[in-house]
């Protein structure tokens, strides 16, 4: 048996007949290498914004099923003409639906989860020789229902196909050459990363690095797939190995820094100081499915015995949020709510800074240094986060970036020898 | 248990969002008369084409089953924004696609037939008060293979549900009126038909006037399912009912004039006069794939030992035809081959004309006062058709209309009251 390779290939990779064209000779290429491949596209191009808007033009609120029928048209499409290219470049190659393969998912629309992938017919088409080109995105309940997988939903296809067919990898074709250090914009001597951790990978991606989707680094990780990030347009480059850590060949203990300008800060002010009272303040929230990021609570102010509860939200919340706060008032008893929107979250990801002491001291060290204010404090395992005025993050980001080792003339052990796949 | 009736509505009649919209209110206007109500539907106006076209930039011959895979994303799109239109206009409606009711075909692609069609989840959903929209032109295999019907799918579609759903009728929403005595283009005093035979349907049909698909009468004639071919312009209007010849509650002599100018003659001269030399003939026409109309054998000219044959193919064969002509001319010895192209076949239709003498004799006479000479003469029990020349056809047509009785004036009698549906 062949080891299987899990290729992925988004919407501007096979936007139009061209563009599926060249998609075939990568897929060939990866199949002349000797391995068994299973291919994943999504809908073409624009295919998906042109049928929401004409499901808009029938109704404003249609219902989530029907749009889940609608959407899922996209990758057939897709599937079939990718299938046609390889066929007509000699290489036997079929298609398949998420019905046809057996992709189960749960009974949600628009956003489902896999439960379970058959693969019996998937090896079936292998063992006879023939590529298998797979619709992302979509899936189908036990009953037969058409389900979608909302966004990064076609990564998560690939990544889940790969690890229920045990293959060796999953190539993710993008727009983008790999992971960096830092966004490439922001500053320009980032270096991509050779590798990366399943962890760190998430901690920069929630924090704003948005080359894979965290769903589909989820299930990398539970399958423990390797994941490789790479272009479509640049198919001689390596790109970036996500794998577990177990299996990384080098730790540096800050792998990358992020910025994420998408939160905003809250701050209640003079809570009382009685047990339950932040439990009240989230749960109240989280019934308004509002994801929190840092929160902090003040040492309580002992003569007046309140707290002040500080903590961050997404900035398309903040109409829940505050309508929260007003329904909790009598409750909480707060003073006073601030908001604050010109804040920037800076953190710094590295699997390595685990056990090595003085990373964090580092990095505020470093931020004092250029005189910025850190306002909140979050750390974790793999990364510590500080909350500063936005016009701070990007001078924060670059001496972060050169402080910690990560400009490209630093991490030239990384570009070594690399395999030759 | 509610009378079920089966709405299809076709490409142009789905084009839009605007025309999704006005199909939704026809639907409800059927489901307010208190029946049960499935649809089907087509892919929407061009998508056939532009798919099609898709496929050929891709590669000039792409195989039958990704498109197959291709085409019947088409009316995925068209079922689920009719679903919500239906939806959004307060009308509990459920799309679903021919692997979810389970419409059985042959593992043929791009033409196959339907073997047999699940109706207990269409059950379930009527039961619940919900309006089924189904895509037509779609089938499964019973390996979950994707087929499609070919021409005329959508029709078939249709009438096959609603005979498997044991439906009050069929209506096939169209851009035409119903069927009429005869072309209204050629004879401005065409009548239409308040009641047709599933049989003259046929011949009126393969003879040219393409209202419905032979496949879908044949399949309707099979479940003696009703039909009514209507307006989706003009609602109120009754249309043609088709149905069973021992339903009918009327039997003219003829019921409509057809001419078909598809056709041309081949005639092969001094064929030698032994057993099985027509059977060479058509068996090898056969085995291209080349339909044959009419077929007339001359009598033998006892001193030579040969007869002539003449018969009438579709003008797209002709090809095809003159290979096998001289692949076979060794066997059949023939002397000459004329081809004539500049015919017309012109046939009167009418389940009345069984066992009334004296139709064709008043046929051929009524040709011969015009001075119109007959080349070829074919009957069956409910029709007969002459080969003339084309620039005498419509001269023709509109005299057999008149002799015949069926120009608008003359048949008011079925035009009288019409139940209220």
């Amino acid at each position: 048996m062949k080891d299987i390779i899990v290729q992925k290939f988004g919407g501007t990779s096979v936007a139009d007949t061209d563009k599926i064209k060249n998609v075939a000779r990568a897929v060939i290429r990866e199949k002349n290498l000797g391995h068994d491949v299973v291919v994943v596209v999504s809908a073409m191009g624009h295919t998906t914004d042109i049928l929401t808007k004409l499901a808009k033009d029938i109704t404003p609120n249609p219902s989530a099923r029907e749009m889940d029928m609608l959407l899922s048209t996209g990758e057939g499409v897709s599937i079939a003409l990718l299938a046609m290219a390889l066929q007509a470049q000699g290489c036997d190659a079929v298609s398949m639906n998420a019905m046809q393969v057996g992709i189960i998912t749960e009974k949600v629309h628009t956003k489902a989860r896999i439960l379970d992938i058959k693969t019996d017919k998937i090896r079936k088409y292998l063992d006879e020789g023939k590529v298998v080109v797979i619709a992302g995105f979509q899936g189908i309940t036990d009953d037969y229902e058409i389900t979608t997988l909302g966004r990064g939903g076609s990564d998560t296809s690939a990544v889940a196909l790969a690890g229920a067919l045990e293959a060796e990898r999953c190539d993710i074709y993008t727009d983008v050459e790999g992971v960096y250090t830092t966004d490439p914009r922001i500053v320009p001597c980032a270096s991509k990363l050779k590798e990366i951790s399943y962890d760190e990978m998430m901690e920069l991606a929630s924090g704003g690095a948005n080359v894979l989707h965290p769903r589909a680094v989820e299930t990398a990780m539970t399958h423990n797939t390797p994941v490789r990030v790479r272009s479509t347009f640049k198919l001689e480059d390596y790109g970036t190995l996500i794998l577990g850590v177990d299996k990384m060949e080098l730790h540096r203990p800050v792998t990358g820094v992020a910025s994420d300008m998408s939160q905003l800060r809250i701050v209640v002010c003079d809570v009382k100081d009685n047990p339950g009272v932040a439990a009240s303040l989230f749960d109240g929230l989280a019934a308004e499915n509002i994801s929190i990021d840092m929160i902090i609570q003040s040492y309580a102010r002992k003569e007046l015995h309140t707290n002040d509860i500080a903590f961050t939200i997404d900035k398309s919340d903040i109409d829940k949020a505050m309508g929260v706060l007003e329904k909790l008032k009598s409750e909480l008893c707060y003073s006073n709510v601030f908001v604050d929107d010109k804040i920037a979250k800076i953190s710094i990801v590295g699997a390595g800074m685990v056990g090595r002491p003085g990373i964090a001291a580092k990095m505020f060290r470093t931020l004092a240094n250029l005189g910025i204010n850190i306002k909140m404090i979050a750390t974790s395992e793999i990364k510590i986060s500080c909350l500063v005025d936005k016009d701070n993050a990007n001078k924060a980001v670059e001496t972060l970036h050169t402080v910690f080792g990560l400009d490209s003339n630093e991490i030239a052990d990384v570009k070594g020898d690399l395999p030759n796949v």
